[in-house]
This record gives structure tokens, C-alpha cells and sequence, in this order.
């Protein structure tokens, strides 16, 4: 059992927010996909971001949003978004006093057929 | 973009407590790991679980404990636990008035020679 939280972890800038990819904590082997931690300053939002894996974006904590080529959805602790492949997308901070902490976990493959 | 909530969830009585396969939102073909919501009422606990797949145990909201075979650890929300296969564990409710909320993803493959 091991334990991880962005507490903890290694930040760097990175998009225009804070990140902490989960490299830092050895070899990626044995993960079937890519993790990052993602911290938006508060009032903040993340540089516009496109890449060829799909995202899942799991929101720990904070309240913000996520804005995508088909809109803008609201979200707070617990809710997940998944992005496809080359879905342009934005985190907004939407309070002015708590970071937003949001675990993205990403892989190579589509998910148009299927979530 | 889709997003997903435990709140939304059908969740259903499983592994003594409520528990939400995601295979709820459709063919689960696109993801290269499977993923269920894991929500442990007030003051209560899972039943113990063994199986052969990683896990990790993502903490969303609640305060609670995971315990597992090497101990127990404490866990706020934005913590992540990884868990080897095999590796028995139980999830902790620590409130008696919140549910403990856990997005658990798992695959098949080991994490001993990894992280």
C-alpha cells in the first residue's frame, strides 16, 4: 500500500497552473495510463490544453469548472469529466479563496465508442 | 465531455456497502482500467476485499482509513491509495455523520516492480 496527494508531491508550473506528474514517484510501468496532479491558484485557469490522449479529470478538490470545444461544465469535489482525444479544454478556478485540485489521468487510445 | 458524480450514480448494495461499476455508463471498452464508485455510510466499513487486480482507491470526499495487510492508513479527500493485487484491504468510515466517497480504479497487472 502506498499513498499519494498533492499535499505532498512535487509541483512545478506547468500550463499556466501547478502540476505534479506522477513520474516523480518512480518508473510508470505497472500504470496503464499517465496521472498528474493539477492545482489552479485561486481566481486562476489553466492555459488551453489539446493532446491525443483521452482525460479523465477527477476533481478533488475546490470548486471550478471545465471548459471544452462543447461547453462548460461546473464541478466540484467527487465529480469526474472525461475529455476525448484532442478535446481542447480549460480548469477555472471559480473561488477566490481555495485552490482547485483536480487528478488527471490520461492514456492513448479513443473514446468515441465507448465510455 | 462527459462527466460522472457518485451523486448521480445508480449505486447498489455490494461488498457491505454501496458500490457503482461504471460499467453503468456504457461499454467500458475505451478505458484501459476499470472503474467503480465506493461509498461507505457513516460510522460503517467494507467488508474485506481480495482480488487479483491493482487498485487505486482515490478519496473524494468523507474521512476515513483504509486498512490493509502492511497497516492502516488515514485518508482525506485528495488522497490515493495503491494497492497490489492480492493485497487485502477494507475501507473505513471515520465520521458518523458523512459517507466516505472512493472512486476505486483497478486493472489487471502487478505494481510490485513500479509505481
Amino acid at each position: 500500500m502506498r499513498t499519494f496527494s498533492s499535499d505532498s508531491a512535487r509541483l512545478i508550473a506547468g500550463n499556466g497552473i501547478q502540476i505534479g506528474r506522477w513520474e516523480q514517484y518512480g518508473p510508470p510501468g505497472a500504470m496503464p495510463f499517465g496521472a498528474m496532479w493539477c492545482v489552479v491558484p485561486p481566481g486562476g485557469r489553466s492555459d488551453p490544453d489539446v493532446h491525443p490522449e483521452t482525460e479523465l479529470a477527477v476533481v478533488l478538490a475546490g470548486a471550478g469548472a471545465v471548459e471544452a470545444s462543447c461547453g462548460t461544465v461546473e464541478v466540484l469535489p467527487g465529480t469526474a469529466v472525461l475529455l476525448d482525444p484532442q478535446e481542447r479544454h480549460v480548469l477555472h478556478n471559480r473561488s477566490a479563496d481555495e485552490p482547485l485540485v483536480v487528478l488527471s489521468v490520461y492514456w492513448m487510445g479513443g473514446v468515441g465508442d465507448a465510455a
